[in-house]
């Protein structure tokens, strides 16, 4: 049952019309461009109105970089609940990047200068990081002995929480979510356009040999 | 000895001005808020004076990423002809990355909306790959059968052009490109921030275990 009053529905419809035209703004002319004004005259708002759902440029960059965030998690979360496997997991990661470029790079591509995500960002990059070390702390690769760097997270873990992931497993979550997201982020950038190679064979290949640890 | 006529000189300087006015531009507000007319205005130009040194933004631009490239290109070779290993390369690369992470987003960044390099970026992008992909044929790694990427790769080489390279060093630098890539790029923007461990160890970490093939 939706339990929202027809005020609430009606400012939830305003809000999300704002961050259309929002993402079609930062298609055109990059994040560092947003400007709420310029929304407010595409909608027909006077500035002062449009204030009154976001207040500044930074809190509508933040909803953005929430619903990206958000919805990276739950294309992470549905694929470990439907019982993928870690190269299922890499490939729901690559299929929500390119459903999307634009959203990939708000979070990860070039910092938009004067802004800083705030805490509740931080927190859903944790439920995504969660995921790949429950899916790392159960994969059982042949055991090897501990590396510099396994020594090294077993001492830094501030990340991992209450985790309870053993050093390798933390590592072969790291490694997890930087060597894909190198492969990712080159793509689709298109530093491998005209290369002439496929590069979902080379996302594959990155993603088997991290499953096999 | 200078063969620069007075006039060439003094172009060069003034092209040397616009440039670092638009590196600043850009840390203020990100690439694709360059504005010529800005920078104009900055030096006690008028726009059409400024416009005999740089047509448009986009050529402008142009020369920002053929410069970061060449620095990048620069940083890599001196590295090799001091006889760096793959893990010397490696740190090479870090080193070029952090001394000016603005130089490496406008290459590796979020894409600048309607901005597309020129044939001359390509062109130096391909004199860094023969450095990788000399240093990859050169380190002999313990032998392993053929992956399923080598396969692909030994009929996609359009990217290695006429280089010597057997399909397992081309997996294996193009794999070296990537990984290092991924972590470089989430440390330079910020994503390992309050994670607690030390980048520098995890990108070590990525680099030996890229030099032991």
């Amino acid at each position: 049952m939706d339990t929202k009053t027809p005020r609430e529905r009606y400012r939830a419809q305003v809000q999300e019309e704002i961050k259309q035209h929002a993402w079609t703004q930062i298609a055109a002319a990059g994040a560092s461009a947003l400007s709420l004004n310029a929304i407010a005259k595409q909608m027909g708002m006077s500035g002062p109105a449009l204030y009154r759902y976001f207040a500044n440029r930074d809190e509508l960059i933040s909803e953005l970089v929430k619903d990206a965030y958000r919805s990276m998690a739950d294309a992470v979360q549905e694929a470990a609940e439907a019982g993928a496997d870690l190269v299922g997991l890499a490939h729901a990661l690559r299929h929500w990047a390119l459903a999307d470029p634009q959203r990939y790079f708000l979070i990860y591509g070039t910092p938009v200068p004067g802004y800083h995500a705030p805490e509740a960002t931080t927190q859903i990059a944790a439920e995504i990081m969660t995921v790949l070390l429950d899916a790392h702390t159960a994969a059982q690769p042949p055991a090897t002995p501990p590396t510099p760097l396994d020594r090294h997270l077993a001492e830094h873990r501030t990340w991992a929480g209450e985790h309870p992931a053993p050093p390798s497993a933390l590592r072969r979550a790291l490694t997890f979510w930087t060597r894909l997201h190198g492969v990712l982020s080159l793509e689709l950038a298109g530093h491998f356009t005209g290369m002439g190679f496929d590069p979902a064979e080379l996302y594959t290949a990155e993603a088997e040999a991290l499953a096999a640890g």
